[in-house]
């Protein structure tokens, strides 16, 4: 069950019907996951940002480094031209080469991209080396393709799943997670939508409550097998009609949800939040006989809530993969537990996130 | 009573004696109050990074912009040299001339910068014009010298005092507030300190527990009186032996313990960190005959514990401000009240934030 | 005389009317010079964006700091809103206190601003202090004042005038300088002009030609004399609807422009650039009933002629600034030459950037 | 011939011994240059910052983004961790993955590395799609290994090799580039090298000569046929003690270098500096036991010459790679022609940039 199924409430705004990025309209994801003997555990995780040839119909996008300790690709170009021009690939540290060559490879050969020398792919990581064989670089370029192709709407699998079939957060099982908050009609009425990949540390705290010091398992009690390294990609998608300007002051409060949920971004840890509007108004054509482009843009004074809506649905995506995640055994008998759900309810319910 | 006399016990890591950023060794805090008539409602707070000439000595230091809806004076070359040479003021938004000028006279006049003919002076500020009347511009150059003067060691006054003496935070009185995390010795023995000056809004959190929500005040239950504005100065001062690459590392850190109090960096906030480290061999002389300089650095491997004692410290400078600020009347019968302690506890006790 | 009164052609794009930044439809420049004595060599220059209320009626902005060894102030709420709320105004290093109080209480007293508290001046500066007594700090607000009154349109004085009466460049006398491009219609037939405040040094080449070489004065001939330092303020205006992000990239181009007068940005130098643009659609009301705003937009596509524009006009606004400077006498004795423009055409002749 | 060859002398202080990257102690420099049929011309070249591990003894590095339009991997950990771990690749704009991969491999079969989960490659590249099939993706993961075993030190091949073979610059062919400088004794006596691979566009001067105008072929002359688009990948590396923020200062001045030879960082550019340290005593180890490192570090203001001298050897880095290239016809018949030497001489003759 996922964390709003058990009682739990983060913050004040409510969701959107799946509680997912998918929220968004028009946004897809797709996930590939590899478990294949005692060793491999890894994945691909897809985010389309429309439906249409995104190549063709760049999208206003922006990217904020909270700790840049990751291999992230693509980030310049983002932050130059304010725009992404593919889907956004999450997978591990050492597949980033194949999944971008993957990604340049299907631009290519997208109807209407015939002439296209050149894509700027967006690929996301963090390490699950822990579980997975990593050094085997197991992620092909078939993977990535399958996993753009299996993109859809609606709920959206999370847990062990995807990009987050070996990933360890705060000590525990992680995973993929999602979450998503709609304004009320008075503040907009626009959607948000986050997902993440969830392989960090820190000292654990579910909707406040705190739950590591609970179990007795976070940073600093265990220095050595907990070392808070590891890494949160944040995916955040809206509806909301803002340009690259506003979308990097988006997805800077990712990293604010990070931390309520007791992460540190750490220095080890490759903490990015990629942030996009779908908004069909303020799609940017590859090609145009115009000069000049006309959008409606939210005025600055409108950004607030929005900022509220992206800590929430990060702080409860991060929380979502944690429930849902199971444990896992991988790499050389490496087990990591899941989250010992009738402990953390009981803490939970201890402090009141969960009234009885 | 600060918020730990309560039993408020914020984060895993132990305070230093004080729980203030005087904990740091070298490191000191000077306010001026003002509170004249119906509606000055003012002030001055400066911190002094160490005892010495701080233009001659100066400090690695560096800025993160967490939202950049103020007036922060000094950034741009703190960011570029990597360090500080002056004290650091804070004061109201239309103040930041005025104290400017009096960092540089007094600057120029200490004994052994008579030849000294640029200063940058690091002023900050948050806007205090609810309570204050702000447009009257009532900080003189005086009122700082008299700060820097008045700065020591030890204990720190806290809530109406300095720059706090009119602000607003989460709807209640906000002001200045003060922390300190020592790192165990495993981890390098180092020290951190905070201070806030808190003007901000959001949904107000007190370790974890939903204070806000539970007063039914907060950024959303009524958009028109709390509109999520203002800004929070925090000056993050460290004895550890770091660069300012890593200072600026650490500042980032600030606006995650922000956002465990609720806090969202709304549009109109100012949420700056400065860092800076007093850890005297890596003072910076203005003038030297030697073309390098040996430093011991720490390890960015090493720094993942100081990143959560500035979270932690944050976080609770930030409380401590709210519970040592006093109900205040100012411009125009303008009241803003104290935090409900009262009602407060009780919230706390039923979170267990409060052991009873 | 100015550069291209001697034959001088900087670059292949042609001018505006008056070659100057005022070629900016709306844009307005103010000189206060300040020669007292034997040892007063400063002065103050204003830069209006529009001829409305522009806390009122803000512009879009950017700024991109070259070298940020300066104290450029309201840096980083440019950055983080897009959008400037005054008039630009230059003067010395210890002035922009000062400057910054002037220009708050300016915009506190415009007609409409009654309830303003919250005021973003953007105050930059170089240092005089070799001719000029800087540490008596004599710059008043009412010279600042002054400088916004007598800010108008057309030709732009240039030279030992304002901000510029006691710069130093390439070891010659600096100072005010100005230039604008006018692009083909084909092009968009967008006007940018370029105002800048010279006090640098390096290597000085003029429309290419080795003159600092052939003066045997620049940088590493006389280490001791000649540092290097100083800093250069660039302003860049334009009546091309560029947002603030492409306004970022056009003010990167700005140190390009002064890297081609063989500038090279040293330590001590505080190179910063401003760009706005003043199109009239595109400016961001203070209040407004709308949440949102419709803005036609240049695409980044057509931003390369803007970009050389910048890189023209900066160019030849520095040259300007040298070409119409002269000899001055000042504190101490100390005396900086006018650059000796017979030796000067002599070497642009033998190096055909003048034509006989 | 070389530019130097010719008499062309540009700036001010003296080169290396091989006016190249590799005069910097350990640097290495290989390629592989792609030439099949009527249709692959491309390439790869590598830069070693030392003889060992690179990844078990990390270099201080930096990068800056002239103009963001490229897909160059790793930046924002070499940003943060202020480290470069890999050698650099340089190679066309969708060989990006595979080169990335290859880099990887490298790194995880390298004696000492077995243990390593997480590897940073630099990759970086700029688009040869006139002249190559760069849809067919020609570069494989053996040619970057061929160019890591290829390195070596001494002088440096130039113009159409490596990743340089199919690039166009200013109109004509480009390539790779390399030149150096070294600091006189009084400044440090420190040298640094430069190493770029050129594919932009503008109004190219040479040593401030006008030479794209007089051969009547510049950006705005002919607007289609020479859009300016194109990149430019500038490498720097010294042997002065400078740390990571320090060595971002020198990567800004490359684009500062660039200018001089008329590039105007146009919209579609992707102008990129990379600049490392080789300064055996800052070497980062991977793993230590000690907490804290101990290094001698150049203190900012003896920053000035290292920027003078970045920004000459990028200039004529750039025009080396002119001067190197020769005609090339590649695919659909495309040809490229080098710059007419003879007409650019008696330019160059005519300004007196040679002297006869």
């Amino acid at each position: 069950l996922r964390a709003r199924e058990y009682g739990i409430k983060i913050g004040v705004l409510p969701t959107g019907i799946h509680n997912a990025i998918t929220d968004v309209a028009g946004v897809r994801v797709g996930h590939v996951t590899l478990r294949e003997g005692n060793a491999i555990r890894t994945g691909v995780t897809a985010i389309l940002p429309h439906e249409g040839n995104v190549f063709q119909e760049k999208v206003p996008a922006a990217i904020y480094v909270g700790n840049g300790f990751g291999k992230l690709a693509g980030t310049t170009q983002v932050q130059e031209l304010g725009n992404l021009e593919t889907p956004i690939i999450l997978t591990n540290t050492l597949g980033v080469g194949t999944a971008l060559d993957a990604v340049v490879g299907y631009v290519l050969q997208q109807s209407g991209n015939e002439q296209v020398q050149s894509v700027n792919a967006v690929v996301g990581e963090t390490n699950d080396g822990y579980l997975n064989d990593i050094r085997g670089r197991h992620i092909t370029e078939a993977h990535v393709r399958e996993a753009l192709q299996e993109a859809r709407g609606g709920e959206v699998a999370e847990g062990n799943v995807g990009a987050g079939t070996g990933t360890v957060c705060f000590g525990f099982k992680g995973g993929i997670g999602t979450s998503s908050r709609r304004l009320p009609d008075a503040m907009g009425g626009y959607t948000v939508g986050v997902l993440v990949q969830t392989n960090f540390g820190g000292v654990l705290q579910i909707d406040g409550a705190p739950v590591g010091e609970g179990l007795k398992q976070y940073f600093g009690s265990q220095h050595i097998q907990d070392s808070a390294d590891g890494s949160c990609m944040i995916i955040v998608a809206t509806d909301a009609p803002v340009d690259a300007r506003n979308l990097e002051r988006m997805a800077k409060r990712g990293i604010m949800g990070l931390a309520k949920t007791g992460g540190i971004a750490s220095n080890g840890s490759g903490d990015y939040v990629v942030a996009f509007s779908s908004h069909p108004g303020l799609r940017v054509p590859y090609a145009s006989s115009d000069k000049t482009q006309a959008v409606t843009l939210l005025r600055n004074e409108e950004m607030s809530p929005l900022f509220m809506a992206i800590i929430e649905a990060t702080e409860e995506a991060i929380i979502n993969s944690l429930f849902k995640a199971e444990t896992t055994e991988g790499k050389e008998q490496h087990v990591v537990e899941a989250l010992p759900l009738d402990k953390v309810i009981r803490i939970l319910k201890q402090h009141r996130v969960i009234r009885k």
